[in-house]
């Protein structure tokens, strides 16, 4: 289905143009980690994002919805260790400060500036810190490999998301870099996480815009993490066009295809590494529901089910857990006609239990990567894929110590 | 609201005329648990019940919305340790054959009896030992205080859930007896458990199937440890009119007013008691959602989310992750008019942090029961609570461990 793409180094700085660096300003109650990232772009760039669902949405999402209107960017800042969330009047006006000031710094247009924050909600922005970092970042900004940036958008992952490609649109070679953080609150609509996407390839905006809402909403919002979606998540993308690529300026053209497959390909990539690294995961869950109506629902559902997580974790073969999970998920369908395989074993099939050996089932869920596949066998039905983790004591121990 | 009841002692067979009993057969792996309960009334009573709403239902449910219909029944039989569900067309078989055997062991018409399940899914009843054991428990049937079919019919529950009151109706002195069991699997639709009521009280089979339903609207279904609704769950009830009350025949009448506030707080105390017991709960947690659109809604998003119940069990006093649950819940609001209140202390307000001692409010969290209330003060809003429990590391040592 989609292309194999030349993966190359560099990251976010592999196309042409882009800068990107990493600072450590103290926003982080750990001493020394960095928590201050910039992207930027040597020209301007056509810009495209996307955003939470969520009713509650932090200022950074609320002032780039703003900002991003007229679909050109050339910086990125992005703050680790305080989500400025649910910090009223106060949150928006640190927001707009903090663009203001890498505008100045940058020498570019404060419109210009997008911004993102991860971590804890409800605390006030160390403003002084955060100013020093900008300058220091600003400073900083020469011919790194971006992977500072990187580290500096991290707040619970445990280790770096990047990725980078390089293909040709017409004659010209174009490349797309990109990281991305998770890796807790991981339930799409729309990314629930941080993606930062650069590409030197030319796309007129509004199709940039459009090929990302294609390729996030089978990335990005098909991973889920435990079904808690942030008040900051966004994805965004700059394109400076350095590729010379033909400007893409049609949905229909080749070019758009092509860019739009390896947009996805970049989406995918980071996505699945997400969920790779979900908050306590020993192993990474792909859910394939097939020949089933709303088949996004049930993955959904048998993806956030404690106790199937719960199961996997423990190399548990217990497919009933799977099946009640997709009968509670709204969705109807026959049970006498499912098929449920895990890990490459039928274990259930025509509304029977399938003998299998538990022992050897369970050896073979013992792996870093593993399928499950329920064919609802439904004539008109429809397939979904959806990525998740399991549920480990870890990610209760995260979660149960993050704030105080 | 509800009146105080005079609690008694005696469980289900507190109301005259009921008997029930508790063995040990063999169905659980662990020797000598208790896994086969028998409730019988002397007489026919009224029967009503409310079941799962899960897609995929066992056969114990399909046989009892059958049975039920006529609203008469005498006997319900459980067991535990095997929810014989997903079992195909064997599965509705041995429920066949097991209400059939205690029609006989009992001198009851077969489609008298009831029969509910509870344990793994997808495994055969080993009929041999079932048999065996309905012999054994039909010859116990005795005097005995009933706590030994309440026994018998848990699972992972780490306490009996119990409780039998006393009240009039007219000048008749009327019983309500009631035992259930968790721990996991319970998000409502309905019940999401077991639990079983018996009452002396004479009430007409309709009007106890509808006062049935509202009770458990606001009681086992206000409340969920973990979002999983089980394949079995079902809540009974038989009425024998032993009491020699005015027969209850109309929604409107006294009696149904008085019989209906006795039901409603027999099921809410079973509920919470569920809840208490929630697999690895270390707190019970109340969550009140006042003055919003679809109050339930909310609350249930927020008691679900693994970021929200992992902060309760550390005593984290991190709302950020209440409010963001509340902003995922698929309904609107204004942020900057919610109010949250966590463990007494009023920690957000008017779209921004209130200032409080966090280790304070940290230390008031270390309870067994505690109060979460948003109030999202609109003007049309309405008011739900829901009942929920912390989530813990013995949480997912239940659930990695229960099958293999």
């Amino acid at each position: 289905m989609s292309e194999t793409f030349k993966t190359i180094s560099g990251g976010i700085v592999a196309p042409k143009g882009f800068k990107a660096t990493g600072v450590a300003c103290g926003i982080k109650q750990q001493k020394g980690r960095s928590d201050l990232a910039l992207i930027v772009s040597e020209v301007e760039a056509a810009a495209a994002g996307v955003f939470t669902t969520n009713v509650v949405k932090a200022p950074c999402v609320l002032c780039n919805q703003d900002y991003i209107r007229n679909g050109v960017a050339r910086v990125i800042v992005v703050n680790s260790g305080n989500a400025n969330a649910c910090n009223g009047e106060r949150g928006m006006a640190d927001v707009k400060r903090i663009t203001s000031l890498v505008a100045k710094a940058a020498g570019v247009s404060g419109k210009h500036v997008l911004s993102a924050s991860t971590g804890i909600i409800g605390h006030f922005l160390p403003m002084d810190k955060v100013e020093a970092g900008i300058a220091e970042a600003v400073s900083k900004l020469h011919g790194g490999d971006g992977s500072d940036a990187t580290q500096a958008i991290m707040t619970t992952d445990t280790f770096l998301k990047e990725i980078a490609i390089e293909f040709k649109i017409g004659n010209a070679p174009v490349r797309i870099g990109g990281i991305a953080k998770g890796s807790g609150m991981i339930e799409p609509n729309m990314a629930t996480m941080l993606a930062f996407i650069t590409t030197d390839a030319a796309v007129k905006a509004p199709v940039l815009q459009e090929l990302l809402r294609r390729a996030v909403s089978t990335s990005f919002n098909a991973i889920t993490v435990d079904g808690d979606t942030s008040t900051n998540d966004m994805c965004l993308v700059l394109a400076n066009g350095l590729a010379k690529n033909e400007l893409i300026v049609d949905m229909n053209s080749e070019g758009a295809r092509q860019f739009g497959e390896a947009l996805q390909h970049v989406c995918s990539y980071l996505a699945k590494e997400i969920v790779r690294d979900g908050e306590g995961a020993t192993k990474r869950v792909e859910i394939v529901i097939k020949n089933a109506g709303s088949p996004e629902k049930i993955a959904k559902t048998i993806a956030n089910s404690p106790l199937v997580k719960t199961a996997l974790f423990g190399n548990d073969p217990n497919w009933g857990r799977i099946l009640a999970a997709a009968g509670r998920s709204g969705v109807a369908f026959d049970p006498a006609k499912v098929e449920v395989t895990l890990a490459g074993t039928k274990v259930y099939t025509q509304g029977a239990p399938t003998p299998f050996n538990a022992a050897e089932v369970s050896a073979r869920m013992k792996v870093k990567d593993i399928q499950i596949v329920v064919d609802f066998h439904e004539p008109d039905g429809e397939t979904a894929t959806v990525w998740t983790c399991d549920f480990s004591y870890d990610y209760v121990k995260i979660n149960a110590d993050y704030h105080t």
